[in-house]
């Protein structure tokens, strides 16, 4: 049996659910775990509101392999992220001393202060990593097996490449797409009994609609080739048996 | 006291978790709702499962006054939303008569087979009421406060318009931009001071960052225009003074 690692995402951030900031970060972070063989298996966006956080990643934390957090790690009084996942782990938030030097040297080279509102991004549960930020230095931290992260799409996923050397990847789940010209109404009988012939396979179906015509995309997802294969073989003699039936 | 108007949004589909598929319906709903006045307070992202759907479904449905859901509404397999939303009400799921009508109507104007996976669009929680879908026939449903729509953004959107006027909508939330063009370590200490002096307001701090430059937007947000008036002006204040200084 191939092993299976999972894991969820938590986005922290009003400007999500008011509809003023469109997320970018849930669909890189999917293609990026689907790359390495983790199964993303849910993503809760929730208010910058410490209950709401604490609540929703000591839920997934619980459940999968991986959490990984965007937003609110920046230095205003919004970005509670590090207090919130500090109280979620029940340990002090606290200045994390080369989170600290780092910011420092960076803001006495460009003459800035080191204001109490830049210190604070400087804070991280007591115990955790940092997860270096290579494009504007302030960095994200790992606390267990939840991995916190920026929410500014471009730091986000310079962080996230330093994250995925070191996080225990899964058999690769594979696929392959079959473009169906048919509407999901004309498939759905037969492709349910060929789901059901394949059990070590998942057979997506995805309706397109354009220009008043509807086609498919059907997937076949598996962690082995020849059950993959098997699958296809078996869509595409259905869809030629439609094809001669018309 | 203004009314206050919540809602919750649960996002059904393995291919939004794959990131095969990258999801427009949340960004839509959340302009809608804050349109509208209506908080979007959570969104939840779940694998086309039954269990995890009606875990999620009722954990929802229960804290919020609206639950919208989008995806796995049509005729394949992996389309068990009416299944699972049923169980999660405890009710049967059955065909809804006029639905049912619908779909074989007009798929006998089509010179289509009414085939059992298309019948299965018909089917719904015993009590729903239908939203009806003027882009591709196969309707929604509403069951208590919850409102199942389809996946593709076309449709969902065509559904969405067809619910807004049935809804309660609670007192507009204001919001005002500045532009600000400090970086947030600049601003972070007096901001959270206007914030705590505006408690009806809920300022928000979006750090931007292009080309090698930091700034920000900074938006107030409240149901009162005097309120939002005032902090924005107390940020103008705040802004002019950080030129006056550098």
């Amino acid at each position: 049996m191939a092993d299976i690692v999972t894991a969820a995402m938590v986005v922290i951030g009003d400007e999500i659910l008011s509809g003023r900031t469109k997320d970018k970060n849930i669909g890189h972070l999917a293609d990026m775990m689907t790359a390495s063989g983790i199964d993303l298996r849910e993503v809760r966006i929730v208010a910058d509101d410490e209950d709401e956080i604490v609540a929703a990643v000591n839920a997934v934390r619980a459940r999968y392999d991986y959490v990984f957090t965007t937003g609110g790690i920046g230095p205003t009084h919004d970005d509670i992220t590090a207090d919130s996942i500090s109280k979620a782990f029940g340990v002090p938030c606290e200045y994390e001393p080369r989170a600290y030097a780092m910011l420092e040297a960076n803001y006495a080279s460009r003459g800035l202060e080191f204001s109490a509102a830049r210190k604070r991004m400087a804070r991280t549960p007591r115990g955790a990593d940092l997860i270096e930020n290579p494009v504007s230095v302030a960095p994200g931290f790992r606390i267990g097996n939840v991995h916190v992260m920026a929410g500014v799409p471009s730091i986000f996923q310079a962080m996230l490449d330093n994250v995925m050397p070191t996080l225990r990847t899964g058999a690769k789940l594979l696929s392959t797409t079959v473009q169906c010209p048919y509407g999901e109404g004309t498939i759905g009988g037969p492709l349910g009994d060929i789901q059901k012939a394949h059990p070590d396979t998942i057979i997506g179906s995805y309706p397109k609609y354009l220009d008043g015509t509807f086609w498919t995309e059907l997937v076949v997802r598996s962690r082995s080739q020849e059950a993959m294969d098997s699958a296809r073989i078996a869509i595409e003699a259905m869809l030629a048996d439609i094809a001669k039936a018309a």
